[in-house]
Formats: structure tokens, sequence, C-alpha cells
């Protein structure tokens, strides 16, 4: 049987991919998990009908949002994730030799078990000793820390389901008080052909908060539009002007990277004016 | 009724995109041409089942393969687009006022005619004075011109059918002796993420022929992958040393987005070396 699995990215537009097997199928207390074996893209996690990660380009995603934060941080040393129960972006903080400890706060823990299960590769770093699996809901995690992190990043889904909280301006306030007070987070926030909206308006409320907010972007190809965005807040340093570099082993960040992914096409510049 | 349009871009994966109505069907002399009307990008022109341009994501694509060489080049007069026959290359060639000449190479006389009828807003540049439409083979349109041309475009479908010719070592010497002693050409070299051989065996072929070859990407929402690529050959010029600037109304390309874009994600970069 010839089996696809199909995404409307929006009401007129979407991704299909040849399914080879379901691997795990529940309703969590959340949202609905499925774990697809995909054939172009290996093993797939989907939540509420959206790719939330792949083994063949999850690395995109999980390298942007931790390292360009991570390099622009002096000395990153306790660091918070959001959401992120696959675990990818865990692995990518634990690169960075300064992580004496990285928190994840993950609402949903039938995520971390299926990743654990099904993306061994993605989610073995969530076992590492300087991590801090805490099951629960991020948004009260960030309202009951204070002066606690040097790094905070916000993985989470779409803003609709769980993750409804964490697109606020009350969030964005909380993280700055979670924050040391040359604290930076970084949150996903979706991409610029479809929800150019959403985008606007995060920008203008992390804004409000932080003296350095920027966007910057990725090309990640089982995501909607295949070009991502990543609003930076920062409270002291630069991320383009204060960019630190180091040996590490990548396979989409580089130190040209960096700077560059600060270069947006015009109608994506708009957005953040 | 339902109907979707769903483009297979490898064996295992594809788009789907919600359509209104054919507005042009039929076998042309060299290729399948279909244009249909699309609920999210608008008017789309699909050649041999593969989606050459939409309206609403057709900028990034055509800003991208003329305004970076056009800025590298000081003073771009005469141009050549082999391909390219729905007329949106030119229409970025035209902004740049050094341009006298531009010359369209199209073998497809049929893309031309339903381009101008159901694109209008990006073949209507056609119809401009400095243009000179040709319809015939790109190939021998270069194999018979010498030290003709500042910038040539090569903007083809993928290299199956009536566009084979146009990946090969042969082609890109002709180029060469097309071009005048500081010409530069641009082509478009698919994405990295399913035709990585492709890309690299063009690095290696154009860097035999021209002393500065590079590769650069922009976001292109309906192509595979979203991710694609441009290699670019030049005699004299380096696209990002001599990089000139000037005001032109774009929705993509930006003077910081012209170097960034040379930013290659690490497994890209792989590729060129």
């Amino acid at each position: 049987m010839d089996l696809w699995y199909t995404e409307k990215q929006t009401d007129a537009f979407g991704i299909t991919a040849k399914v080879k097997r379901t691997l795990d199928e529940k309703q969590t207390d959340f949202q609905k998990l499925d774990m697809i074996e995909t054939e172009e893209w290996g093993n797939m996690l989907v939540l509420d009908g959206m790719v939330m990660t792949t083994e063949r380009d999850e690395f995109v995603y999980h390298e942007m949002i931790s390292h360009v934060p991570l390099f622009t941080h002096p000395n990153p040393k306790q660091v918070l994730v959001v959401g992120g129960g696959d675990g990818g972006v865990i692995r990518e903080v634990l690169k960075h030799p300064s992580v004496e400890k990285a928190v994840l706060a993950e609402i949903d823990g039938d995520v971390i078990a299926s990743s654990k299960k099904y993306l061994p590769t993605i989610a073995g770093a969530l076992d590492d000793p300087r991590v801090d699996v805490q099951v629960g809901d991020g948004f009260m995690h960030i309202a009951e820390s204070e002066n606690k992190y040097d790094v905070i990043l916000v993985d989470s889904t779409e803003p609709v389901g769980p993750a409804v909280n964490l697109f606020t301006k009350g969030f964005y306030a909380g993280i700055s008080k979670a924050l040391k007070p040359d604290g930076i987070f970084v949150a996903q926030t979706d991409n610029p052909w479809f929800k150019a909206d959403l985008i606007k308006t995060v920008q203008q409320d992390v804004k409000e908060i932080f003296p350095n907010t920027k966007l910057y972007t990725a090309n990640i190809p089982t995501y909607p539009s295949g070009l991502w965005t990543f609003t930076i807040g920062s409270k002291t340093y630069d991320p383009i002007e204060d960019q630190r570099t180091a040996e590490i082993e990548t396979k989409y960040y580089t130190k040209a990277l960096h700077a560059a992914s600060f270069a947006l096409p015009k109608f994506v510049e708009d957005l953040t004016k």
C-alpha cells in the first residue's frame, strides 16, 4: 500500500511525504502525537498535525536556535529550554563547554518518551548529567524563576494548543525576569510567508522589553515555506557585534552564517520595523 | 470539487496546492505546459510537472538570479537570458539603467505566449523596446556568440528534457566565449537537499573555466526544499568584494542580503570544496 502523510500548512498549501509505517500514535494529555517513519526524512515527529522534527533535517532548527544565542553570550552557564521535548536543542546546548546546567521544561512527558524511543540521535542528550528534565508547564517555570538563566530558548509548537501562552507579552516579561541582567532569549517565530502578522507582533512585543531585539532565519525544508524565523531578545549583548567564535561540530551553523542569518529578505525586514 | 495539484519533488516527498482552475494545458514541441490558478500562490506555471514560477513567490528567484551579478558587474550593458520565457528575469534586468539590450533566448515559444496571457505582471517586461526576444535554442545562441555579453543568466528548467545541454562543461565554455573579458554568468543550480551531486559537479566544472566561482542561495517556497542555489562564474570581478549598490525597488534582494546569500550552511559549503 502506498501511504502518504499530507500536512496542510495553510488552507490551500501543504507538503506530502511517503510513509513506511506508523511507529507511535496517541492522544496525550495535551495534543495528538504521531511518530511516523518516512522515506525521505527518516523518523518524523508530528504534533497536532504539524511536523515538529525529522531525523534528516532536524539539525537546522536545533543548531540555529541554539548556537546563535550561545555564541553571542560570552559565558553561558545556566540554560533553560522551554518545550523541546525531542531533546534536539539540549543536544546542541551541551556542545558548549561553558554550560553547567541545561534545564528542559517540557509540558508533555509523552513527547519525551516517544522521542527517546524513536529519535535516539536527537533525544539521547537528555540523559546527560548536566541536563535537568522537568515535565511541567514552561510558562509556570518561567513565572517562578528570577535572575537565574544566562540563556532561555523557547522551542515551542505553533501558537495553538499548549503553546498559546508562549506567544504573549506577559511571557516575554517573565523571560526577562528569569534571565540574569545580561541574559539572552530566542523563540522560534514561524515563517514570513504565511505568518507575517505573528512575526510582526512578536517583534513589537519583544522590543518593548529587550533593548536588542532582532530576527534571523534558517531554511527548514519540512516546515511551512522552508524559511523559518527566530526572534532573539538580548539585554546587553548584540547578536552580531558580540559574536564569539569557537570550534564546534555542526552541519548548518557556521561562523559566517551567524551574522548572515540576520540579513533578511526585504519583505521580512519590513516585518521588523 | 476540491482540486489539488501535487508535485512529487522526489520519489517520496512533494508539495500540494489547492487549484481553482486550469488556465492552459498543452503539449508543446518541447515539454508539457500547465498554467493553473492556485489559491495560495496565484497563477502557477508548471513545465513537465515541475513548478517554474508563481505570481506570489516569483520575485525571489527573479531578483536573486539577476541583481547579484548585475550589482557585481560595474557597468552591465549587454545581457543575455537563456531560458526564462516567463519574462521575470528580463523584468529585473531592465531595472538596471546601464542595460542597453537584454536578449531572451527561449526555446519554447509556447512558454512565452502562455506567460504573456496568464502572468502579465511577470511577462509584461518582454514588450520593452530594450528587449530582443529570440525563440530558439539557447545552447546554439551561446555557441554562435563571441565577446558579446557583459552578463549571461541561465534561467533553465531542471537538467531533464530541453535543458539537459545547459548543465555541461561544453556549455560553460561556450558561455565564457560569449562573454566579454570581464563578463559574469549565473545559472540556477537546484537545491542542496535532493540534488547535492548536481551542485558539486557544476561547481567543479565552472571552476575550471571561471576564476571566481561561487555559490549563493535564496528561499523559494514552491521549489523543492525551499532552499535554492545559484552558481556564479565571473572572469574578473568578485561577487562579494566588488558589489556595487544603488537604489532599486525589490521585495527580496537587499544590499546586505547580496553578500549574506554567499554565507552557506555548512553542508552546502561542503559541496563547493
